[in-house]
């Protein structure tokens, strides 16, 4: 018996833990997806009590808690910190064979030098452990970042948003990592959203460009595109119900952009015609300033409404959306390629299912223009595990080149979040090592160290020119 | 090489047999959703010969045969028994990898002490093996359920189902095993059925209530669930192509539903519609009664019209249908939760590409009124295999709390099939071994004794107040 | 650590060698379904080098250099052949875990005697020791074919096909591998295309039946059906969106088709009304002269405009379309089967995610006329790999009699993959071994010869009694 998570924990082979070891250990992290607030940086926050760090917005674990029949006032409700890290404490054994099982003692480990299993024995333990940690000066979100040898951060932020934390990072000598925007308009696309009016007149206000038509729409996008480019962004995001096309022409998008506008209602055709509109426009914007697009899609989102009404968006109450037509995200994707203007892309699905669709389109959209041009980007939120990481990645070797994958991102709020990327490394390797072990693959240290090594960090440092 | 299917059969490793011999094996059965006929309980039936208890109605075994190009004589003509039996026999070594190779051999094994592979060679030995021992006073209905430790059965039964066998059986002092009806009231949904109709004068007849509108149809059918549940029933079973909302006013669900009795046919919006308005009321009457409620979809019954015609429903001509939109089952549940009205609920598709959606819906719905409260029913019919096991607890464990869930049941028709809960045990020790083994989990015995018999036996137990 | 590519490549037991090598090794080849041109086995085509075997045609290559980023001059381009095949070998190392990385290697093995891995530095020798092998009498396609064991090969071929080159490799005495046709009526069917018209122009000039209503197409059909059948032609095949069912009378067929002749447009209803009328007529022919019927299906093809424009089809710009109802599916075959004329099927989707729901569709359609008369094609195309084909046979074996699956076919253009028949070989034999290894199914060596000669190619022969 192998022992509990150990310096070899997930590599079962000796191929396996030199390529880990000797390789992928050794590389720094870029982070190019997540949702850290940048402000937390600027301020360089610390945190009084692990169930601030932990428990404090990770609606996974919230989840998993409901799941064992917590009582809410335990979860998001008024119990105290330590209270809610008991019943996490007892929630986690329950949860063999989930990744925030490994997650959170990797973080134990890594961060809390705190190496016992977790569970409602040894929950005081580890609260006195970890919190005695964080009054320490190393667990300064800067300093967690710098352990964890995080080179680059792309956050996640709205086209109206100041950057002003970005821009204080920035002009902060004492600070080396590169923590830039990414864009993420949704809130300009949803147009059938009860908000979206009161959206359009705050982007006309920040960007300066009074909006009554698609066409000033698309200005003030492009006034608030190049400030975004201005500080460094160079990689977009977009949350879809599926990739969808469905073509109109552009008097029809003003009339359904109109009609909205004056406070009407809009089909469910309108609105997906307004949506390709607008997706093919930032598309070609994004070829334009040579950004990367990211597709996030198969979430249906907030699904229990009792509980929506007392904690809002994004608490633990989101599924996956089985319908993606892989036809549409194809005509999608022809639509840009036919006049040139499709940009590096980078496709994720909620659904696990979606994968192979996805691995055989890629395969139709690249070229010459950038080395691995249309990406399937790592295994995603719900799949974020270990049978999750090796389907992905199988299935991305099975129908193309799995030497040009870009690897993983944390998509997290939390600066623990790292160790994800050990864990996805060591999961890499292994898949790796088994291939190696089992004679598919030869034993040529300096192909697999190039192979490894551009997974774990060069073939993303590549992909984004910007960040070098 | 391992022997053939010996006491280790399925166990790889030292702590997966661990788990299996010293906790998993010793825990009762609970079978909360079956098909077995309580008339033969009640009657404690014997079985002349192992053609009757295989083949009788195990339309599992007729595809096979079939497959093997058997004619139809010898399934469910007019060949003899013994005949049939030879033609099985034949057929079973071409199921190589098959669940039928394995329940067919554990069911050797176990009840009639035959140990060697069947065959053609061999047959003729087994039927004399098993006829001989199906003579004997221990192979009688009630004897087989005793031996096989199980201490609650819930059969399949209609609202208009007097019940008549079931109560012989709580009348019974001889008989310890509680055996229970569970509520499938399909046929009081189906308004597209021809024989719908019929079925709402009969419904009207045993309940007392006469039916001109759908609120009568309600009062009618609370009758029938109040009858049931004063009989012990705790669980409800439903079978739908998939879990649909089609949300309507009441006004337009009676208009639907009178011009049906008045015998004109409905759209197939309206069939949706009817529907939907039928599970959300018999939802919200679950939630009253303190029931579960089981949704079975994802099937598309009797493709084939030329045997249809010749051997009605249920004879093996049953297929996926692989039209499931996650989100309508998702909005379902939500329409229940809203008023906080939504029971215990055991979810289950047809489709086992369906596991990841199923399994982060589950995840929106959880909450304090149970531990494990949606559940993801065990892996179903035709993924009631080694391959559809694993990955349905591998699912379910990369999403939510495996330790929580309440495990398997025979969904049969057999008094033999008992061995699948022992098949089932066998794969979840191993996986759950594997994992320790790996270094993946803790080897904790205290918590993993917890957990494997809580798979087992002791979370069903706790899952449904009313087996206890 | 296992050597790379040895005689046991991809056999992990000792079951699975003894298998392999002394049964599934010394079958023969049939390869019942591929896209090789009969005028080169006619003209018994020679090679001038590797490039020309390996880059000509072969779009899956082309994917993978696009996905390394490699300019279309050394993929489809001007480049020299020299220079192409660099550009390969460099790409090569990238597809670690891709069945290319197999099959290459396998070639250079099997046919060439080159056993070092290819990459950009071993390119050098390896095109010198290709080339000088390929100048050898022994290279020719015939003794390609003769040397690879093949018995029977059906090719593909259009309706109107002449099919002078089966003639003349059949009139040829020197040559005694049966080259049959095979019939693909696709452009017949796909009423939508803009040169239908054209097509049923020359049809009707072929069959010398003149073609004014779809009763007229049938008759045609009829005639080079039969002429095909003639020919030794016992095998259809089709490539289809999905397997519908949309059916429609014979005057609304008969509307459709008088529209589209007089140069009309078809609606999407009314495409799938023909389609189905087509198809449903097909197969009753097909049942009518004892053919197979081959349905691939769940394909999207030419996705990229900008190089279809440049390339035309076939070119490597192909997806999964992941719409494919399978309630469909099974009442189209049901529509067959009603009057007894559902032809001997194969059932191949592109989309893997489909196994579960084929497997159970067979089951439904099996009968007495003949042994595993539905089958599910060996995974097709983009799936026809090591994950792809376990996780076939591994469905097939669950819903049914992996004992009589028929096997592996190349469905390709290249004489050098005759090689994938070893590969599927050693996984089956692989699966099984590790079966039977680990006490699953009994080490009966009677019975398992039985099946693994029986899956590498006797199963094949009883299937289509014409290759006998």
């Amino acid at each position: 018996m192998k022992a509990f998570m150990d310096q070899d924990f997930l590599l079962s082979n000796d191929t396996a833990k030199k390529l880990y070891h000797d390789f992928a250990a050794k590389m720094p992290i870029i982070d190019y997806h997540c949702h850290i607030n940048p402000k937390e940086i600027a301020l360089d926050r610390k945190f009084d009590n692990i169930t601030q760090v932990w428990l404090g917005g990770d609606h996974y674990k919230w989840r998993q808690m409901r799941s064992n029949g917590v009582d809410e006032y335990y979860i998001t409700g008024g119990a105290s910190d330590r209270e809610k890290f008991q019943k996490w404490a007892e929630t986690l054994p329950k949860a063999i064979g989930n990744p925030l099982y490994h997650w959170s003692h990797l973080e134990l480990q890594r961060y809390f030098d705190f190496h016992k299993p977790l569970n409602g024995d040894t929950a005081e333990e580890a609260w006195q452990v970890c919190n005695a940690k964080l009054a320490q000066a190393d667990m300064s979100v800067r300093n967690l970042i710098r352990r964890s040898n995080v080179t680059v951060i792309c956050t996640t932020d709205d086209p109206i948003d100041t950057l002003e934390w970005h821009d204080a990072i920035a002009n902060d000598d004492t600070f080396e990592v590169k923590v830039l925007p990414a864009w993420r308009p949704d809130k300009a696309m949803n147009i059938e959203k009860p908000d979206f009016t009161d959206y359009i007149a705050k982007l006309a206000d920040v960007s300066g460009v009074s909006i009554a038509s698609f066409e000033d729409l698309k200005k003030a996008l492009r006034v608030r595109l190049d400030y975004f480019a201005s500080k460094g962004c160079c990689v977009s995001d977009h949350a879809l119900n599926y990739v969808m096309y469905a073509p109109a022409s552009a008097e029809e998008i003003e009339a359904i952009f109109a009609k909205r506008l004056a406070g009407g209602a809009v089909t469910e055709q309108e609105e997906l015609q307004f949506k390709t509109a607008f997706m093919l426009f930032v598309g070609k914007e994004y070829h334009r300033l040579d950004w990367a697009m990211q597709l996030h899609y198969g979430c249906k989102r907030d699904n229990n409404s009792l509980m929506y009404n007392k904690l809002g968006p994004d608490t633990g109450f989101d599924c996956i959306n089985n319908y993606a037509p892989s036809s549409q995200m194809a005509d999608f994707l022809n639509a840009l390629i036919e006049t040139d203007e499709l940009p590096r892309t980078i496709l994720y699905s909620l659904n696990p299912y979606d994968n192979a669709a996805i691995g055989t389109i890629l395969g139709c959209f690249q070229d010459s223009s950038a080395i691995g041009k249309i990406q399937q980007g790592s295994a995603w939120w719900f799949n974020d595990h270990k049978t999750g990481m090796i389907d992905q990645m199988t299935s991305l070797a099975n129908l193309g080149l799995l030497g040009n994958f870009i690897g993983m991102l944390t998509d997290s709020r939390s600066f623990l979040s790292y160790t994800r990327h050990e864990y996805f490394r060591r999961i890499m390797c292994n898949l790796i090592g088994e291939w190696v072990e089992n004679g598919e693959y030869p034993y040529d240290e300096k192909i697999l160290k190039e192979i490894v090594e551009g997974i774990s960090y060069k073939n993303t440092l590549r992909y984004f020119p910007q960040f070098s």
